[in-house]
């Protein structure tokens, strides 16, 4: 089953779920990033659409220290690895359209 | 004068330049982010409509070694004040629309 398998090559480590993540991050992450993803407040990052990766390496350097941020260093830390699959899922499944540049 | 005080209290410390920033990012950025801050790669951020101010903070910050990166941590070391004022206005400055949600 030659590509049954390789569609199992390409499934993520851990299934996320991005219903999950959306009431997680109305919980957690609304108050700054918005119940949509679009920033609050001026120094908080707009999620809306954001790449999946990256939101879970973020998260996962805010929880290990790596990378700093007043608030985001106090609330990574209590994610678990399926949290942060889940918020990361949700916020990059917002869709989002970018205008054509002139 | 009291407005004008007041409207020259809330001016940028530089003025940027999202003109000047675009052809910077067009020459520096666009290959990972893409000409109009779509990311190209799944673990570079989309900057299209990023926040000013948090766009200037990650780009500060990388350039610092505060915040670390294989790609950014070399590309930031080459960036002047100015540039990160322009880069940051340019790339906040691209319309985005974001989905209403169900």
């Amino acid at each position: 089953m030659p590509l049954l398998a390789a569609s199992m090559l390409c499934a993520p480590a851990m299934a996320q779920d991005a219903k999950v993540g959306r009431a997680k991050a109305s919980a957690q992450c609304a108050v700054c990033h918005g119940q949509n993803g679009v920033a609050q407040m001026p120094t908080a990052a707009n999620l809306a659409g954001q790449q999946e990766l990256y939101l879970v390496k973020a998260l996962e350097d805010f929880r290990s220290g790596k990378r700093e941020n007043e608030m985001m260093t106090v609330v990574a830390k209590g994610l678990s690895d399926a949290d942060i699959a889940n918020l990361a899922a949700w916020f990059a499944s917002i869709p989002v359209t970018v205008q054509p540049l002139p």
